[in-house]
């Protein structure tokens, strides 16, 4: 029997809510296909945060490549006493036909503006809205919280360590994926390593040092199995004894023309501990061996610690991050906001959606830092937006690409390193107000005239659509 | 190319941290390798909670059915240059042999108290570590929150409505089965349904409306394709003209034999906007058509709404359930307690772990209620940990069950509609100071003399183990 984890590609449609299911059966039976647009936004940013990182694009493009409904999935909701054969027979041969446009995976983006846009047959672009939502909310989520960390680590090495406390083992992989493309140095993750090419990191557990009688003969052990990457778990009992043992086995490792890689300290006053580690360890010569910090670390924990001026090396990063402790979610929407050529807009109390197709474009000056992004329509030509900037930009760029098209992915696929690269750059073109960890200023983001335009014409619309 | 959502089986070993392995193949050389028990459980409740249930464990026990290392996982594991290819053969040769001890799926329990107990040999247990806290911390997390809001719903129906804003693929699925097993009526996800048999429940969403000219007209229109399942969502415009509008459909309806099941109000105040929309049905005479509501819900909303008499029938619960947004994770850990017949502790800061092979032990009165638990050796007898427990229980129980041994699970395997009934006694069995949504009372967690006095003998003996 397949155990419950396993995930088949095969499955991917049913993971969905049954009422995408049920409109498109009503859009079908009522002859509904015409072309749509839906666009995919965080309505805000979360509380406290100035920017958010795109991820997840290049896995939902691979879905979409391959969504098909086949014939268990059929059965199943045939079973369910709800559809039509007809329906059902229409769904065993639907491909995606539409287009997709998407922001570049590790683009900052701010709220509203559109991160993904599907241009599409009604059904099929209704029938995609869970799987969008569920995958590219999750992996930006988790981006921009990793980013935070990495604008704060000032070039220390942060590693993924947050799989065990993932909520479950899809958010495991998105994590160690999300958190290396916004600047992390790798992850303990294995089959992250495996499907992405993440770096591994690892150290050890305290049941090793645990499993011995004495730390010192576990110390000693482990070195002779893995001289090449010996980083010692020190807190298992008392840290500074722990630090002593580990001081003695480098020597040992050091006789033997070998260094002990570094000690990790994993609870208690990470500042005070590390400082007294270093001199331990500088009082033996150890200079070359470095401190490894980990425990409930976050983005403002590994502040503290850096701007304290602690003798860490690298920090493992676990579960804050790889859930969003503070953010666990985004308020992420995927609404209909063109049908049949004409604009729809939704108008329900605080909860305004942009209508039409929609491109983002955003202001560099001549350092290539961005400062001020505008929402506009599809068909808005780069030149001419530019002017309704102030100041006028030195450059002005279109973020959202069409990436999915005639049934296949549209390439060239940047690889997750040059992701990251990009991720890099784009943290550091972005002010340091906005990535401020408290009470960050928030990034001027606006609408071209023309799409404030088709706004106003929408709330004078709405009413007549209820009369 | 098979999609990167896909999870083999085959691949789940992989899905663990780096030092699981390093520590593998470092106890393999060195010959370590005698009996063992690993314990998992929660150092503490998370803030505000009172209690815990839990969920994952089934699935659990099928993940460590099958675990083995297949060929294209040795070789990735191959291409680290890290391991030796004796260790890698043993690897591709395991299977678990032990023994795993688990509370029942829907068990309340506390912290400090082991869900799971694995006693096998070290190599084993502790290649388990990762995917036992990913998994069954996780869904006993959901499982958690889903009971709170269960607690205050006193009897409304709860769906699950989270999958779009779990935390990934697999958060979604657990969020659904742990929700159900904690008491919810059903879920929006398809896949869910297919899988464990949930009941499914839709409406429709604010595109529906939206892709129509008119919402009156897109109300008619979904009624036509589903007349046996016609909840109308009503908050697309203005709320109360769209309540209007649905009444309009709804005596259509009554007058072809059909009912307009409920109305779905997503938006706004609910309190008030379920008032005025209840006198607009009844108005009509639609006396019978429900009320559902769902935006931004938790168990406090939920709470208030039913304190304040809300005339609202069933309400979905979203974001807030699937990603324990209060609580995001849990603080779990996976600790060796036992290795080759002695027993194991970690002394650091904070960090104390409970030595030995354990048992919970629970005392109930005699209507069913239970108002103690001692944590203690797995080889006390239940008639003298009674006698520890004051007052006098009239029933003493032990929660962990043998679950798997001899290389397979041992059953029987409640079915999840069991365990749903067992979770809901148990709920009800709880006394209400422990099920505050603010300020619980602490429920009585203690040791049982034999385990405290392991637990003294450990403080004494750590310092010697860093000799």
């Amino acid at each position: 029997m397949a155990t419950d984890l396993r995930l088949d590609p095969n499955e991917l449609p049913l993971l969905t809510d049954l009422y995408e299911l049920t409109m498109a059966a009503s859009y079908f039976a009522l002859g509904f296909n015409d072309d749509a647009c839906f666009s995919m936004s965080s309505r805000r940013l979360p509380a406290g945060r100035g920017f958010l990182v795109a991820a997840g694009l290049e896995r939902l493009l691979e879905l979409v490549e391959e969504f098909r409904f086949d014939s268990s999935m059929l059965e199943y909701l045939d079973s369910l006493k709800l559809f039509d054969p007809r329906f059902l027979d229409f769904l065993g041969r639907l491909r995606f036909t539409g287009e997709i446009f998407a922001l570049a995976e590790g683009t900052i983006f701010f709220g509203q503006e559109p991160i993904v846009e599907v241009r599409a047959p009604l059904i099929e672009g209704q029938l995609l809205e869970t799987i969008v939502i569920n995958q590219a909310g999750m992996a930006s989520l988790i981006a921009s919280k990793a980013a935070r960390c990495t604008v704060v680590a000032k070039g220390r090495g942060l590693v993924d360590f947050g799989l065990r406390r993932s909520q479950g083992a899809d958010a495991g992989l998105i994590a160690a994926r999300s958190s290396y493309l916004a600047g992390f140095i790798g992850s303990s993750n294995v089959l992250a390593g495996k499907r992405y090419g993440i770096p591994l990191y690892g150290t050890m557990a305290h049941s090793y040092v645990m499993a011995h009688d004495r730390e010192a003969e576990a110390f000693a052990h482990f070195v002779r199995s893995f001289p090449q990457i010996s980083t010692l778990l020190v807190d298992t009992y008392d840290t500074e004894r722990g630090v002593e043992n580990a001081a003695r086995v480098g020597l040992e490792l050091k006789k033997q023309g070998h260094k002990l890689q570094a000690i990790r300290l994993d609870s208690g006053d990470l500042l005070d501990l590390s400082i007294k580690a270093r001199r331990i360890l500088d009082r033996h010569g150890l200079t070359e061996t470095k401190i490894f910090a980990s425990g409930n670390l976050d983005e403002y924990r590994v502040r503290d610690l850096v701007e304290a001026g602690a003798p860490i090396d690298d920090l493992g990063v676990g579960t804050a991050m790889v859930v969003s402790a503070d953010a666990p979610s985004l308020d992420v929407a995927y609404k209909l906001t063109e049908y049949k050529g004409t604009p729809r807009m939704k108008t329900s109390q605080h909860k305004l959606s942009l209508p039409g197709r929609k491109q983002v474009f955003r202001a560099a000056g001549a350092d290539g830092s961005f400062y001020a992004d505008l929402i506009g329509l599809a068909d808005e030509k780069e030149a001419e937006v530019a002017r309704e900037f102030a100041p006028a930009p030195d450059r002005t760029s279109m973020l959202l690409l069409r990436r999915f098209g005639g049934g296949s992915r549209i390439g060239p696929s940047p690889t997750l390193a040059e992701s990251r690269e990009e991720c890099l750059r784009s943290l550091a073109a972005l002010a340091p107000r906005y990535k401020r960890l408290e009470k960050p200023d928030s990034y001027p983001v606006g609408l071209t005239a023309a799409l404030a335009a088709m706004v106003e014409r929408g709330k004078l619309e709405a009413p007549k659509r209820q009369d």
